[in-house]
Formats: structure tokens, sequence, C-alpha cells
């Protein structure tokens, strides 16, 4: 055990390394995103979400055969249990799906076979069932507060095309499916973020895959994380409109000196990611004939910068969170499902990093994240304050 | 932001100072614990857990009419709302303990007015709910896998009678109900121990505080942490008798060279709290008339701590896992209820830290938790590996 005394107080663990890993890496100077060795922006645009998801659990890029067993394999188990769908029934309707997904993911572990084998093999098992199960969940949820039947799953569909059409009832065309499939692979995996250093620090006490996970989706919702999604959709509707874009700038950077979706704790430059969803924001605005979010989205980006710049701040680009809602608003998916979706994606990176984190010979064995912390509290009398009974208070 | 670049890999941030707190402070040197000023031992000799739940979450021990009104208030606040319990009903028999209180506690914002607002005062009304509510979900829970309706709360009862009475159907005599007062005492607050860390990790997004306790319960569940008390139990029963101490202690030494519930990670002396623990286990024994656990687990306790330093190792003494099993069994406290019954004591500590990382002066502002790892993965071709569509794989 060693005992290094470093004081990294009150720095959220900024630039601290903790761990080594074999999943991502993020050059935030550069501007580049690495899944196991891939640019994102080459699995962007040749790789389904399908394929992403084996090259977590598995480490390398699947070949035909194995892409189609995994493939196989992830459709068979999209069903959740009907107990799921009464446990869903009892929720109230106004209930936030975050609290629904993250509870939701807790008590998928009661339908597992062995939810506390701690092997490889099963934790890759129990992985392909959330992959495949969370949508339908979510997407069920959705349903049944709005009053309509779940819809099943298809196995004729796509892990994508599945989703949408389990949410809207309809199945989508190719072209969205495609959309919202690269908005899965750009959102699969981001290194030790908030979420995941949860996951991996739950798994690090020996917890399950379900435990880990759930607990990833709870950090995944502060606003300051995941949530950042659905803020900056209600930032584009409150703006409404490509001329209100100027005094809103002015006004945020007057009060609370911030732009939702705007900079990020890692890149320096424009997120990887961002850059490949902004096109696609124009894309799906010449689909529908409704170009206002493209307009309002870049009109904004570059006015924000250049206020930040003017007032000595520079590097604050537009983050993953700024394009990916002007995309899922006009699928129909409603702006309280955007950081659900987001999990819904992530979780393959999820998985990866509580395997590794367990089974990885580097990790060391019996090794749970537990760190130190300066008492600045109350020392009465000589030492410890002194007991008086509550009747003499 | 502090880019310090330090290198702690691997180390599981033991020793590393990542935060400031009034909450509480471990001396593993001297064996000692201090909850907001006050040793443990003196609160567990003259406080009850209602005390200390308030000394928790308003930083001081309250006068008479102050406890009066907390009492009172948790009182108020323990019935579940009965959709709960139709979802508890939806869960099969045989699922986790744990895993039905890290999802139900999730579920619980479901049943809040306002789970997502995020002011100290919104915050502590939460932590009142879950100190209350915890406990009803949990006796509900065994007594629907069980087939018996679930036992209403008696506003009549203390906090630690309650719970019992709800669990078992039988009001607890006040010697009982004071040592199981005393356990609640005793694992109220430790700390940054690792479930605590992950509920101040996801505060740290903002994300709210049903999400940050859910995820804490995750972490708790594994058994290098909460999940230990139970495992000690497995363990006394399969020792089974005092002459087989030995036998097993040889056994383990040559095995895994541990013993369940022995050594800790901070302390380096007798766990306080185990000081305390053990002469309740024998008091217990003398009123079942059942005098093997306590024997058992002393012997136990000396034997291992021999055997330990035969081969070097210092400091393995038993810890807080180690007694309060042999507590709880008497008491017909399901084993597998074990970890549950540390979370009902420990969300009081929880709270205090989720309010302290979200509200807390010296916190800083907009900082979560987010370190950085060093990436030891692919880099094929020149840097990135070329990607090769899937049919030419």
């Amino acid at each position: 055990m060693t005992h290094t005394n470093q004081d990294v107080k009150d720095t959220g663990l900024r630039g601290v390394k903790v761990a080594s890993t074999r999943i991502s890496h993020v050059d935030g100077k550069e501007g580049k995103l690495i899944y196991r060795g891939y640019l994102v922006d080459d699995l962007a645009r040749n790789a389904t979400f399908e394929e992403v998801c084996y090259l977590m659990l598995y480490e390398k890029l699947p070949g035909g055969k194995a892409l189609e067993d995994f493939s196989g394999e992830l459709k068979r188990r999209r069903r959740i249990d009907p107990a799921m769908i009464t446990t869903l029934k009892a929720r109230p309707p106004g209930s936030f799906p975050m609290d629904i997904l993250q509870g939701g993911v807790s008590f998928l572990a009661n339908h597992h076979e062995h939810p506390d084998l701690l092997t490889r093999e099963n934790e890759l098992d129990i992985g392909m069932a959330l992959i495949s199960q969370m949508p339908t969940l979510m997407a069920a949820f959705d349903r049944i507060r709005n009053g309509k039947d779940p819809v099943d799953p298809d196995p004729a569909l796509s892990h994508a095309a599945n989703f949408l059409y389990m949410l809207t009832g309809e199945v989508p065309d190719t072209e969205v499916e495609r959309i919202f499939d690269i908005c899965l692979v750009l959102h699969a995996e981001h290194s030790f973020n908030a979420s995941t250093f949860t996951a991996r620090q739950i798994a690090s006490t020996r917890a399950h895959m379900f435990a880990s996970i759930s607990g990833a989706v709870g950090s995944l919702s502060g606003e300051l994380h995941g949530g950042a999604n659905a803020r900056v959709m209600e930032m584009l509707m409150k703006i409404g409109s490509v001329d209100a874009v100027d005094a809103y700038v002015r006004k945020q950077l007057e009060s609370s000196g911030k732009i939702m979706g705007m900079g990020h704790s890692v890149y320096k430059t424009k997120d990887p990611r961002a850059r490949i969803l902004e096109p696609m924001v124009k894309k799906m605005g010449e689909r529908t004939g409704d170009h206002k979010w493209y307009e309002i989205a870049t009109a904004l980006e570059q006015k924000a910068l250049a206020a930040f710049e003017e007032k000595g701040k520079t590097g604050i680009h537009a983050n993953v969170d700024f394009y990916s809602g002007a995309l899922y608003y006009p699928m129909k998916i409603p702006v309280d499902l955007f950081t659900p979706v987001f999990a819904l994606s992530r979780i393959s990176g999820w998985i990866a990093h509580v395997i590794e984190e367990q089974f990885a010979e580097a990790a060391p064995k019996a090794m749970l994240y537990r760190p130190s912390a300066d008492y600045v509290g109350e020392y009465c009398g000589p030492e410890e304050c002194e007991f008086v009974p509550v009747d003499k208070r």
C-alpha cells in the first residue's frame, strides 16, 4: 500500500492519473478521440454501433461472422421481463427518466441468472443484456407514461432503428437510422469522465456490473455531465430564432458567464464529436425543411466563442452536448430522454471499464478507490468535544 | 483548473487527500473515530441514532425540543407510497436485497415533490425522507418475499425499534432496541470510504440526492466494502464451533491469506467500533443462552491476529464488520439484510457528504471529480489504427 499523502484537494482530481486503460484516449489539445486505437472519426464514418460495442467488449473490431453472431445475440436479448413492465406501470407518470433508468438497471439484476458472479464471462453476458435491454426499458417507460402500450422489439431492425421504432412505433428510414447510429457511436466512450469513474469506483469494491452501471447512470444525470444535452435543447428553444442569439450571448456572459454545451474539461479545441455532429444537424434541417436549429446553434457557437475570446477566455468551444439535441429533437425523441439516450450509448464504454477495473491483469487486486480528506471540523475541549446529554443541552 | 499531472496510478487513491471535510475524522493510528467533533465511543454510550442523524445533518447535537421535532418528522415520513409496495411485489422473490435497495432509492425519487431541486433545504428534506423510508422499503421487501404482508410503521416506536418491528412483526424489548440503536450509531459515518466517495462523486456532477445515495448503495454492496458483514456471518456459521477455529485459520492463511472482517484500509489498530461491538455480542449471548457466536468470533480474532503476526503481518485486527453480524443474527435479521442494514445507518453520513459536496463554501463550484488515466492501448500504423471495413477483415 502506497501512502503518497499527496494533496490534490479541491482539484476534482483534474490531471491526476488514477489508472492505466486500454479502452480509449482523449487528446484534448489535438481534439482527437480514440477508441481502442481507432479514431472516432473513422468509426463514425464507417462502423455501426454494434461494431463499436464489440470493439469495446472484445477489444478488437469483429469479422463478418463474429459481428453477425454478436448482433444476433443482442437482438435475442432485447425483450425485458414482463415483471419489469409491471414495475414501470407502477411508476408515477411524472417520474424523471434518468431516475427510472438508474433504478431500472438495478432491478434488471433481479432478472439475471447470476447477477453477482464476478467472472469476465459473466460480466460480458450482463453487459450484453444491458446494451440490449436498456433501450427497451426506456422506450417502454415513455410509452407507458403517455398512456400507450409498449412496442415489442423487432429483431429485423438494427440497434439504432429498433430503439426509435420501440419509442415512436414507426420504423425510421435508413437516413435517420444512420444519423442516430452515428450519434450512438460518438457517445460510446470517453475515458475517465465522471460517470465512467463512478462505474469503476463502484466496481472496485467488487460490486457487480448492474450496481456499477446504475451508479454511472446517476452520475451521468448531473447537469455538469450528461444532463447538459437536454439543457442545450431547452436553451435553443428558449432562444427561439437566430435574431435572438446576440442578446442571449450578452445576457449569459453578464450573468452566469456560461453557455450550456460550450467548454469541456479536457478539450481545449473543438470537440471532435461536435465537429462530426454539426454537418449532420444541417443535413437533418434539409430533410425536415426546418433550418432553425442549425441556424441558431451555429450562430450561437460562433458568437459565444467570439464573446469568450473578447473576455480573454480561449478554448471554449462547442462540446458533444451542443449539437446532439438538435438531432434528437426532429427524431421525436422527447427532450427529457436525451440524457437517457446518452446512457444507451455510453453503456458500451462503461461495461468495458468495469471489466477492465475488475479483471485487467494490471489492475491491483483488492484495491478499492478510497481517498483521504482533510478534517477541518470541530475539536472541542482538549481534543474531542465533551458529550453533554440532551437534557443538559 | 490545476493540472497537477500527479501519478497516483493503481494506488486506489490511498492516502491522497481529495477534499476538506467537517463531517468526520478517522485516526487510524490511535483507533479513534470522530463524528463532527464527538468520539464515537461517547455517542454509542449516550446518544440515539436520531441524535446522530441530527448531528450529521445539522452539524450539532440537538437540544430537547429540536430532537423531539426532528424525531417526530422522521416518524411522520416513514410510510412509503403504495406504488412502491406494488413495485416491490413485482420483484422476483429471489432478488438480492442490495439491488432492491439501490433501485428502490432511485424510485423513491419518483415520489418526492422536487427530487432535482438543488438547494440545501430541499436536499435536507430528501435526506429526512431517505432516513425514514429506506427501513420501510427493506422491511416491506423482506415481508413480501416471504409471502407476508408488510407491517405498517409504528410512530410510537424509535427508529431502531420500528425497523425491527416492521421486519419481524414483533416490538423488540428495550435491551435489543438499544443494542440495535448502538449498531446504527456505530455505522453512521466513516469519512471518505468507497461508498461515501461514490456519493460525493455523483453529487459533484450536480446530480440529485437520490441519484447520489443510490450509487453509494451500489458501492456498499461490494464484498470489499459493506458486503463483508454478511460474509463474516457466513464464515462464522461455516466454522460452526470454537473447536474448528484453529483449522480454519490455518487453512485460510495458506489459501487466500485473508480472514473476512479482519484488517482495514485505515485502522492499524483495533477498529474502535469493533471494540464497542465485542462486549455487546457477549451480552447478546447471555440473553439468548447461545454463547457460540461470541466464542467463535473472539477465538477467531485472537488466533488470526496471532497467526498474521507470526507471518510478519501486524495490525490486522477485527473491523466493524467482524462483530456486527453476530448481533444481527440473533435479532432475526436475515443474513442477506446485514449489508442493507449497514446502509440504513450510513445513509445519515452519506447525506451530510452530499450536502457538503454541493453546498459547502469551501467546495469549488462546478468542479466535478474527473481524474485522468494513462492510455496504454493500441496505436496501429503511424499513430491510430487504420479502419478496415467488416467485409475485408
